[in-house]
């Protein structure tokens, strides 16, 4: 083998990459509180962008944490933010994770109203009539309508992750949801993904209990 | 509503996201073959580096695609990928997509080995006995064990993506694939994820059929 790798053991991975993470950050002011979501951003996307595009409404941080011991759900937008966030933690605080993506309803009433899944799937997470917290990665269209079903008293998130990535209505989306008064943990500017409103999640998830498994 | 929303219909979102691209690509340079591969893993992300990072040996593109059309099955190291990737038009050309990291076996084969998950699941994979594509998001240790793997002889990939992201050995990681001689495409540096690795699958699947149902 002509590559020297670091000998570290499996399960120190993790805090060997925090420690370089947190040694590279230097003196880059952080809101106290946050440390740990936004560092394991930059974790999960080795994009220390995340250190400057994170925003937070005031007292998010602490309002999602009170959300997920009482027992909150989460709503996501993609397969792949559902299957990355810690489903047996947040289900050791009475939670579970929705994403309606895939359902046939949700296409068919897509189709029907010519809107996206994105936007169906989220009346249909409206209509559940639980505290819930939305983890949006993909779809500024599912940012938008949550902020017109707030908008129209139909709805009240007891957190809104804005995490949509990409070109068209993405910033203006989170833009959107940053002029309410929701709590908002939100990835200004065009990047965000699946992997980070997951690692989001997770991030909260590991600040009440630390247990991965 | 206080933004200003651009106005595109939800099936020409995609479209407008790679016009976006392309235009602020500019002159960037692009291997001939590899620019749809490129332009998904920016739309993914919102990252421009990848236009930068991704390296591609010689012939990988076609050799992957011929892989594909001939039934080749997906090994990936996370579920976040396996959710990303198109199961659909994968299957539509004979292949299906596996992750074994979550199997009791795994587990156990990785606790009694001292490695890690990633590691034993590239074993399990090894045994299948298929033409295989590997997409590696997240674990370098899939990596340094595939690598193994190929100098015992007992595999040879059809492809190896390699796009683990992350802090410890995960740059050395990729230039040990990247000195072999098999078909890898690879997200040079740190960067990559569960996300990256999906999206370069499903470049290569929409190259060959671009029905995304």
């Amino acid at each position: 083998m002509k590559v020297n790798l670091e000998k570290v053991l499996p399960r120190d991975i993790e805090n060997r990459s925090f420690e370089i993470i947190t040694q590279e950050l230097g003196d880059t002011p952080l809101i106290p509180g946050t440390e740990l979501i936004v560092k394991r951003c930059i974790h999960t996307s080795a994009d220390f962008d995340y250190a400057k595009n994170l925003r937070f409404s005031e007292g998010a941080v602490e309002k999602a944490l009170n959300a997920l011991k009482n027992g909150a759900c989460i709503v996501t937008d993609t397969q792949m933010a559902k299957a990355g966030i810690n489903k047996k933690a947040l289900a050791r605080l009475g939670g579970e994770v929705f994403c309606f993506m895939s359902d046939e309803d949700v296409a068919a009433t897509a189709r029907e109203h010519g809107t996206t899944r994105a936007t169906a799937s989220m009346d249909k997470a409206a209509a559940l009539k639980k505290p819930l917290i939305f983890a949006i990665g993909n779809a500024p269209t599912a940012l938008v309508r949550l902020y017109e079903l707030m908008e129209e008293g139909s709805l009240r998130p007891e957190l809104i992750i804005g995490a949509p990535v990409g070109f068209v209505n993405v910033v203006q989306s989170k833009e959107l949801i940053m002029e309410t008064d929701v709590p908002y943990i939100v990835a200004a500017g065009r990047k965000g993904g699946s992997n980070i409103a997951a690692c989001i999640c997770n991030a909260l998830l590991y600040m009440l209990n630390n247990d991965r498994n």
